[in-house]
């Protein structure tokens, strides 16, 4: 089987003209990064698992995504966290949510689908499940951001909420406001397996422990060889309502439909029809891959085995 | 419109020779009664969401079933409650995870539905909400039971996790272990709307700020006037990787399976085969309604208009 790996780093209002060159560039190198991580695993013959883990972490890793290092701040001036992934070889899948010191919330989840009986950790359970398994913390030190700080501070004085990467500081309020930097990964790997996987930092100003789409399995996140691996981003409450990720699987799988139509249906018809902004990335086990999204832009990124990697932002 | 309103309590082993007459007696006076608040809604022309949340009040407010004041104790001898909502006629829907003081956390995963942006309100966070919501709190007092205590004490002595209906104090490994005392209601009004809730306190010793698929929209609840509402108990990890209660949905929707077919298909197949015990209540917008489920006993009843309310526990 040849393999293949899609990366998204969110989705919204991205637009050219708000973007400086060198921040472009900066956005450019990082995903072809994720892409090179992701497919290192792959070309020697490890799992779509440990393709998607390898690409979200270099994600993680950058401040300039929202998960992770890059996540924003809440409005008690916290960084909550939320991750998911899952098998499509077993079903087999784990998630956290509202977590505030894990380096890599995705390695947890990893380790949430691989080594407990349970789906899904919350909060300080989740971290002190992540101790026992001797991951990765993180200080408040390594979350701070100057410029997420900023836009914290922008989002209050407006008592608004700020979508991430609507353009550059721009604000918007936007029903209620949503976070749009979420980062995911989907891959089939050459022994014809997927898995998909989805890491967040939730929403600037935030209150009340929201946790959107990203840690659900189903929402934001679904993979299952028989049919596709999906991987969503955008209005999370959208995604929560319409169980977006589940959704694909079931048009293909008791519909029919193809990876295109399915993702298709739901980006361009079902969730336009109700205003719900975002995109999603997704594959197929013979090697279909999708990047969809009905907002001005998606950082997004795919590599397949004898093709260059390819990696873009707007439309 | 003829009304259908449709309860649970939880489905597990449970099995008459391990139950005694009067506490028998107990479980069906409360399910009656859980029917008779939300069919008074019903009755007077209130929607399904009002009947499903009167309903299930009723059932947090008994220390029977696992939800609200007879919430199972976690490791850390605290309870932990989740519970969720969702409108058939709107696709709104509302959740809370992981509460500690909420009296109701159904009636305050409705507030988040109706008055807040989000879908998902967690921990700390929900609870503030709650508080500017004006919901009503409770103390650990409120919550002590001494049956459920030595159910937790018992649970840590075998460093095993309980099954809260497994007979009468019955322990059991399974998996992992899964809390088998949920609630939940499904209604149809006499508008021909719609309404799905679901509420629990959790897994005796449970550890890690574990989530089952109760708080899950798409897992433990869903619902949608076009097919169907529906509400799930059961070992939740299944519940969650094989996003239950939408792919009730969606097998109506796009594979035109009734109601039956898809619950038979789901609980009897699916999740048999897989070695997901559980169940499910579900109708549709026609009045058809059914109580599914593979273990051996859940915790049940419906009442029609015409008809005389019907509660049952075992197969």
């Amino acid at each position: 089987m040849k393999y293949v790996l899609v990366i998204h780093g969110g989705s919204g209002t991205i637009l050219k003209e708000n973007m400086s060159a060198s921040r472009e560039q900066d956005y450019l190198h990082t995903l072809e990064n994720a892409l090179q991580a992701g497919e290192k695993m792959l070309k020697c013959g490890q799992t779509a698992v440990d393709a998607v883990e390898a690409a979200i972490k270099t994600m993680e890793d950058s401040p300039l995504f929202n998960a992770g290092k890059g996540a924003v701040f809440t409005h008690d001036e916290k960084n909550e966290m939320d991750a998911s992934i899952m098998d499509g070889r077993t079903l087999a899948a784990g998630s956290v949510s509202g977590v505030r010191r894990l380096k890599n919330p995705l390695s947890v989840a990893r380790k949430v689908m691989e080594n407990s009986a349970h789906v899904m950790l919350a909060g300080e359970g989740a971290e002190q499940f992540a101790k026992e398994q001797g991951c990765e913390f993180a200080d408040a030190s390594y979350f701070y951001n100057e410029e997420r700080f900023q836009q914290l501070h922008e989002a209050k004085k407006s008592e608004k909420v700020m979508l991430d990467h609507s353009g550059e500081n721009e604000m918007t309020d936007h029903n209620g406001g949503e976070m749009l930097g979420t980062v995911g990964a989907v891959a089939l790997d050459t022994h014809g397996n997927t898995a998909a996987a989805t890491s967040t930092g939730g929403m600037t100003n935030k209150k009340f422990g929201r946790i959107g789409d990203t840690p659900i399995i189903g929402s934001g996140t679904y993979a299952n060889d028989d049919t596709c691996a999906v991987s969503c981003t955008g209005h999370g409450e959208y995604f929560m309502r319409n169980v977006v990720a589940y959704d694909m699987s079931a048009l293909m799988d008791y519909k029919k439909y193809t990876l295109q139509q399915a993702a298709d249906f739901i980006i361009q018809e079902k969730l336009k029809k109700q205003g719900g902004e975002g995109g999603l990335i997704a594959l197929d086990r013979e090697g279909n891959y999708v990047m969809n999204f009905n907002t001005a832009g998606m950082y997004r990124g795919v590599i397949r085995e004898g093709h260059e990697g390819k990696v873009k932002i707007f439309k």
